[in-house]
C-alpha cells in the first residue's frame, strides 16, 4: 500500500509508505497502526518490526521505525485536516522498478523497499506476531 | 568502501558510504570525486550516477546523488580539520547483514545498498563510463 501526496519542500508528488509523527507518549507501533488508518482506513491482523532509519545523521536525532503489516482489512480513513493523498496498491516488483527509474527518491520508502525485497526473496526472516486488540 | 564515523546528533559511530556537501558551483560528480579522494584516498577509473534520494521531504528541499565508482586506486587522503573517521572495506555481503541486522541505519548507506544488491544480481544495469581527467 502506497500513497501518493505532493510535497512542498521539493515541490513534486511523491509516492511513499504510509508514515507519520509520534504523537507525546506513544511508542513506534502504536504510532505505525495510527498512521495506516488514519491515512489509509487499513488496519492489520499482524505487525513486525523490521529496522530502523536515521535520514540525517549529520544534525538530527531523527529516527524512523520501518513496521511491515499483514493481513489487511479495509476501512474508512481519517485524514488530519489539511492533509491530501491518494492511497493506491502496487506491486513489489513496480516499486522496485520505480526505485530504479527516480520515481520514488524518498528515503523511508527507499529502505522500505531494501526490506521489502530481502523479506520476499527469503534472504531476511521476519517474527511476525498477531496484533494485540 | 565505507567509513565509521561518529555522529553528534544521533551519539553513536555510523557505518556510513562516503559523501559530503556540494561546494557552491560544483556538479555532483565533482562533489562525489573530491569526497571520495579527501575522506578515503581513493581515485576511480569509471563513474556512474545511480540515483537520487530525498532524505526528509516532509520539511527539506536536501537530496543526496548516488554515484557508484570502480577501478578504485588508493592514495593518501585528505580529511577537513576537525574531521575524524576510519575507512574501511566490506563485501556486499557483509554491508547487507549490517542493514539487517540494525548496524547500519543511515538512509544514504540504506539506499546505496538497494542499489548495491540489485546491480550486483544483473537487475539493474548501470551505465558506466571512463572517468574524464
Amino acid at each position: 500500500v502506497l500513497e501518493r501526496q505532493f510535497r512542498y519542500p521539493v515541490d513534486a508528488v511523491m509516492v511513499e509508505f504510509p508514515a507519520g509523527k509520534i504523537d507525546p507518549g506513544e511508542d513506534t507501533l502504536a504510532c505505525a497502526k495510527r498512521e495506516l488508518f488514519e491515512e489509509t482506513g487499513y488496519t492489520a491482523a499482524q505487525w513486525v518490526r523490521a529496522g530502523v532509519l536515521h535520514p540525517v545523521i549529520s544534525y538530527s536525532t531523527e529516527f524512523i521505525d520501518i513496521w511491515f503489516a499483514r493481513g489487511l482489512t479495509a476501512g474508512e480513513r481519517k485524514l488530519d485536516a489539511g492533509e491530501f493523498l491518494d492511497v493506491f496498491a502496487a506491486t513489489p516488483a513496480d516499486l522496485l522498478q520505480w526505485c530504479r527509474d527516480g520515481r520514488v527518491t524518498d528515503a523511508k520508502t527507499l529502505t522500505g523497499a531494501l526490506w521489502l525485497q530481502n523479506v520476499l526473496s527469503g534472504a531476511w526472516a521476519l517474527d511476525w506476531r498477531a496484533d494485540a486488540p
